[in-house]
């Protein structure tokens, strides 16, 4: 049987926190012994350093200069992290009970002072992990929230990054926040990939046979396509209101990337689309192989009851008890009998054959 | 066998009311006994009072001045009571029609000196509640009708004025209706989250194999998702047309929170038409374990009757009683019987291995 | 078996006509021995005179004056009345031809001088009769064409008018005209009702078991639906062309009204899909329920045989009637044979036990 | 079994095509043989000439002058034909390519000196016939190109042309071009009709039964449906674009006419979806109805088989011929068993009659 | 079992460029070895020359002067020359990245300089077999990139180039890049006559009967579709922004040539959908012809079953060995054994008849 997965449709916080007053930013009690680790990356094109910090008043010694800062926080658990940082940095409330509510759609939105994007980094293994993506861009300051630590689509990032690898470290602050973007994209690629050899190793086995739990793997993958589709369906629109929006924070040079990576999550909208497709031929041609499965059985029950049934009958007849049977006595009457039984059985054969049963 | 819910798609009043001039304020005489509870709370930032009248022309002395006053009405069912309100605070008949009519679509209109918002209020205990909600909003004074008093989303609402939390006592009367239509659609995160545990359930008894009364259980589910969407759907429009109005009654400030619960609402859409995408899959993967049950019932009716109708002949050859049949002379003929009959039955179930029936 | 219904999808005077040249007035000779009745109705707020007229000469006499006149014509197969109110009225042949040619959609057009409106009166007993009604209105005259007295959704206004309700004796005739209007739609609800309370009852004998014809009942609801989304549907722009028409002839103080009815038509539109929904649930349900039936049969079938066929193959054995059996010589063999055949059945229950069979 | 029918999607003749540079006009030379016919009609409103001429340097006698010309060419199978009547009134090599190649949408193109419409011709004799119509209008002139001879929508117009009758004669070539597209949309309604019977006598045999051959006439109706649609659709976008285009080839007297042929192109395609519907709702009641015959059929074996199963066992316990069987000796044993095995039929009975088997 | 399809919907490199920065042209080392041909086809109105060349170098003696230089690229597995080929004609990395990846959707990307056109090329040989074809424009200059030899569309317009047919030699750059657009788009129609004669062919088998791999072909099909959808739908919007864009690469000229090739890619689409309907008929209606042939199996089991299972009851009756068995004494016994068996046969013939199962 398919292991079950985790995903939910709706998280439960939500509702918990609807008995609160908008805007607020709200702690989960859950995972508050987990600590919150912040890491800040400060580059230009020429240097490059990394840093964690404990406490969150180091902050304040990462003023931006002319360098672009990546503030990295993992883990949105915290309420006070999250409030002491929102004040330190002019966050609204609204987007710091965005940040914290991990039920959100992907979306773009602009403060002025500066804008905000939100969306579900996902992975794969033997199940779809989500996790909520936060970025706030500030002028030369770039501010990213993650759930937790399981689901990092960044290292690549970070690799380019110190290995000053193409345009990351000559562009500033929101070329940074179209490579996160782009990475999160590129993951989705991935998932697709392992999704396709899935829907790919289904097909050739379904040609084998069906399994009894194939409907089973389809549906439970038919769950995963709905859940990606929620998650990257309005990213579309996301990407599509921030090439369109009038920030000074976005330089027109970051467009044309941020054009390519619109073309990526419609790839990708087309490719979830397409295996829903596929899955759903897949459902159909196994409902198809199960009816023929049950004709053949019934082919074979029936052949072998109708070439029995009548002869059975017939030696019945010559095991009843009667006194008077004449049949009984004659000398070949047994042989006869047979003769009989043969030529039924012989008609019946050919009947079938004829109807292209056998 | 579940329980039937009591939703229905059409509103058996509005065809009785269908034969009255359209603006008709009209009373259900059936609930004409129970009583009419109208609440009256007045606030500012520093000042709070909450009283229940028992006399219309008490109303009158409740004049707003530089108080935020909400009117609450619990019961429209007596439409005197209805028109009174009307006629003292300048409501458009049409409007006061709409409010009695409980088969209205989520809707915004802008009368100039007053706007109404109409929605349903849901909640959901063992089976799904329905009652219609209209705001009138004037300039410092909000008036809300509730059709009885089954469904009430508003407590938190009343619990944060008196505690003073957030900043519903600071602002005014446009976003306490705001805080009324938020505190709605929260309502619909609860549902939803109802039902998704309810199709967890499902989802993983189906596992264990086919109920009878699951596809009974899916229907249901079904219907109350078309009646959610059917409530829910308009709501988008409706808080759209409310942004963009040019009322001078929303301030600019609430545009923000507008926009807040519009996004609340598109993903409760969502997620309905996710939860009827889940339904639709657990339906087929419940049809499909039935014909895998039927499948593996007929399996085993065909292997035993083809296991045991041939020999059965056999036996009822030698129960015949001619007079003439040598085998039955014979001293081996018992056994050679015997092993023919294992022999068949042999080779059937080597055929039947080979078909992995068995 | 359910009664069919003879609502036609087309019309087949349609392409008899289609031989003719478009804008030919045309008689419908099988029903021209029916007398067509001529109604007038005049009023103002102090007056009211209703007029059954025998001779079309007549007609003239009823010159409008400060009066609004409504003409209502019923049966429109003969052609030449039609054409003689046509030129008595000033009407373009097109809307004579569409008139008489009970194929049209719902539409509105604006010829200037006049308007005209085309829609479909419904009502339903046993099953669903349609009717087409035109509506001509010039300055202060309303001419209603209508196809014959089956269906007549116009004595709640007659009513209204002559007891001086609401405001339609007030308004002039552009108001009649949406009174008209809104009473064929309130009509629309009545059948929506007639046809939720069968659904409704069909989902409860489902409960029950299913009945071979419930599908044939379900099929013949479908139709119906489709045939009313057709009918329905048009309406929907022909309400909003007309109230975004810039004619004169609707005073803007109508405009209220109209956008009323036009919400009443989105909820018909949004009803009848939700009934098209619930019937193909329904449809579901059925055919699963078929199948658990099914299943459950072959369930039966499957457990008797299984039992019975493995031990009428051991009696049989000893029924045989070699010389040389030992076993049958034997004192213990029968109950031995009993013991035998009673352990191999009750392992079988057993395994049905296991199986969840029983 | 259902005759099978002709129609094509794809063009075998367009991939042939393709490898010739774009605006080749290509001779079909299966069709060669088969003469060309040109017949020219020249009318006013008091006079009118039909003339079929042999060669097309007759062609040129016919010039135009006040009167308008309506050239109608029958088959398009002869490349130099159409080049010559191409060179000679000065139509574009694209125009001419799409005129020979009968794979086109339906489409309007304004080439500035003249227009061209192009669509399908249907007509339906037991399987839908298919033809490729092109209008050329020029001022004064229409040049019409037909496929060959076996569908012609146009005899009603040419007896209308002579009979002077309607406004064709009045009117101009833009009328008269108008006037053809009615004839062939009238046509469609034609082949509806057919259609909708052939519907209705299907729904009204499935009442008395399924037929094996019921799925097999549905299937060739959806197909017909099919391609339908592909034919019907585009020509709305066409109408529409002529309605806006601002050629002057079209005087604006014509404009009323030309939505009223848009308004029965919308009719068309809104009938051809619910066909699909009532088509689909049919298969489902077919496919339902196949399955409750399997119950039925699977209900009566399950009771047969139940009812005789158990007490063949008794019988066969004692038709064995052990020696040592008390109850043999026993005169009373015969009775007995009968009665033992009488009990268990009637419980059996009592049991499907609980059930509502029987 | 037919043969597996190759077609992949996502590709695999993609997900292992997805950890190089964005703009890295990437190197297929599996292909690495395969030599890629450039070869170069300048041409005017009276001259042509075609050259392959072996060394990139030897690129630059090919100035375009007043020629038109159409450099074709096959394979693109080798980033070096990709990268060469790029700076030596200033094509942006983005670009060079999308030609080098293999799985764009298509598009049209204006670069100032130079245009981009991506798309698929397609053929059909027993499968479906898919090339990325990537065309700059520069101004007298076509450069298209070739995933490898497999499939080329192209060598018609070589032919048309050389034998100076058309006017492909007469005008641009511009109209050659249409040119080859439109000999893809032509091969897609190929392909779609090709599967057009699949499904005419599985259709007709269906009436011999069901094949137990019609489904798995029928599945394959949609499959293809799938493919062939995603690959042609992009191409609509692709042509379209083509015809819109304010490039001066295109000369006005060439746009009646462009709408002309936006109306093929739109037939193509409509073809594509009409086929993935008449697919899923075809599906249904094997699935009806399986549940036909289960049904007709089931009838004669039941018949057989229950014509005899009655009388082997009777004649077991009379096979058991009581002492006590007056009938058995009885002269007339045996025969009147017979007479019933066979009143009680023929009364099941006669029931069967009336039911229409014989």
């Amino acid at each position: 049987m398919a292991k079950r997965r985790k995903i939910s449709f709706i998280n439960r916080q939500r509702s918990k926190k609807s008995f609160l007053p908008p805007g607020t930013v709200e702690a989960n009690t859950s995972l508050i012994a987990q600590k919150v680790v912040i890491t800040i990356i400060q580059y230009n094109e020429s240097f490059i350093q990394e840093t964690v910090i404990n406490n969150l008043s180091e902050l304040k010694d990462y003023t931006a200069g002319n360098l672009v800062t990546w503030i990295n926080v993992d883990g949105i658990h915290d309420a006070s992290v999250i409030e002491q940082i929102g004040s330190m940095y002019e966050i609204h409330p609204l987007t710091l009970e965005d940040v914290t509510n991990t039920d959100q759609r992907a979306k773009f939105e602009d403060y002025e002072s500066y804008i905000v994007v939100m969306m579900k980094m996902l992975n794969y293994d033997s199940e779809l992990h989500s996790e909520q993506l936060s970025i706030v861009l500030k002028s030369n300051l770039v501010i990213t929230f993650q759930e937790n630590q399981g689901v990092d689509a960044f290292s690549p990032i970070r690799k380019r990054l110190k290995e000053a690898k193409g345009r990351v470290r000559r562009f500033g602050a929101d070329y940074l926040c179209y490579a996160l973007i782009d990475a999160v994209v590129d993951a989705y690629f991935n998932i697709l990939e392992v999704v396709g050899d899935k829907i790919e190793l289904i097909d050739e086995q379904l040609i084998a046979g069906p399994q009894p739990n194939t409907m089973q793997v389809l549906h439970t993958m038919k769950r995963e396509m709905i859940y990606l589709r929620k998650a990257v369906w309005p990213m579309r629109d996301m990407i599509g209101t921030m090439e369109r929006s009038q920030t000074e924070l976005i330089k027109p040079s970051t467009d044309l990337y941020l054009r390519d990576v619109h073309d990526h999550v419609v790839r990708v909208i087309e490719t979830i689309e397409n295996y829903r497709d596929l899955i759903n031929g897949i459902m159909d041609l196994y409902l198809s192989s199960l009816s023929n499965k049950l004709n053949e059985v019934m082919k074979v029950l029936t052949i072998i009851s109708t070439l029995f049934i009548p002869v059975t009958f017939i030696v019945g007849v010559y095991g009843m008890n009667f006194e008077y049977m004449p049949e009984l006595k004659s000398p070949y009457g047994y042989a006869a009998t047979w003769i009989i039984m043969l030529s039924i059985m012989l008609s019946l054969i050919y009947y079938f054959r004829r109807k292209k049963w056998l």
